[in-house]
């Protein structure tokens, strides 16, 4: 029998993404955000949501625009900190000490220092409720050689990404790495007895 | 100097999600989805993006209803499975002997054995591209008793959810328990001048 807590946004996991937008005067300014995750293949395209009263949600409803950088454990201090404070008041890229660079290809600044990050074009605002929507499309995802695999892609061991929780409002990080996807799943195929087709 | 990849879907983390619906016939179906995650907190939504081709996109569409289903690690076998096969033509509780449970708020099944559940009540409906997009409002989280931490919410490493990464097609753990959000961040905000007040 389970237990009823009621109508909460208890989800696990969620990410820990710093989004970089510019203001009005182009200052480059970060936020935190947990509410968000990839929502489309193809085209590929990223929704997050954020707080109407934020001042990254003026920002992206001005530029059209914003970049997703994604943090790593040892830069968990600086993530912590852009969810503190508000960009109306405070230069974050100053107090952190982070890098803000200019994107080439949309008019929004990503975080020089960490590993992988995406550029992204606006594509659709919902208005939910709090939080609003952005539905933007990954131009392009550039990330640091050092946390490149093999097969030229990011290895999510050396990307070191910061998992968030919900439940208990807190940071954790990647842990052990289980099995290929599509891979675990083969053992419940191999007897045929386990093929149950529908009205069969 | 960072290396472009491309437009790509690569984040990292993305959530491993099982949705529960029912098809014309009330019969339950499973499928796992890693493209989603929570869109708002008043009122609390959660965004999954699934292909129209899937089953469970004609069950969302005609019930207006789904479960999302956070398995655990012990369950990393019949939630990939989940993702192998296809509810048209295949029985998937029965195949991974799961128990369909029918909630009483929508629709649309949940899984008994999963420890995490919300009840998710469709708000609306985004085509994107390849991926439809569905925003649901969660109108209850159920958990077992045993995950449950002294404040009567979840505790993360209770529910031992499995994270996906987009970069490498992998499953992961839950890794160490790091530090509570808005607690890191406060070193840069304990000397006066790190204060960086903007135009002061």
């Amino acid at each position: 029998m389970k237990k009823s807590l009621g109508a909460k946004p208890l989800a696990l996991p969620s990410p820990v993404w710093v989004i970089g937008s510019y203001d009005s005067h182009q200052q480059p300014n970060i936020m935190v955000i947990s509410w968000g995750g990839i929502c489309c293949t193809t085209p590929p395209c990223v929704a997050i949501s954020i707080r109407k009263t934020r001042s990254t949600h003026t920002n992206i409803m001005k530029h059209n625009a914003f970049t997703i950088n994604i943090p790593s454990r040892r830069h968990l201090v600086e993530t912590d900190y852009a969810g503190l404070v508000s960009g109306i008041n405070f230069d974050k890229f100053s107090a952190t000490g982070l890098t803000a660079v200019k994107s080439s290809l949309v008019n929004a600044p990503f975080v020089k220092e960490f590993s992988l990050i995406m550029e992204c074009e606006l594509l659709h605002i919902i208005d939910i409720g709090s939080h609003t929507q952005f539905i933007a499309k990954i131009l392009d995802v550039k990330a640091d050689e050092a946390v490149l695999g093999n097969n030229g892609l990011p290895v999510a061991e050396k990307v070191d990404p910061i998992i968030s929780s919900a439940c208990d409002s807190a940071y954790y990080a990647l842990g052990d790495y289980l099995e290929r996807a599509y891979s675990p799943g083969m053992a419940l195929l191999e007897g045929p007895q386990l093929w149950t087709l529908k009205n069969s």
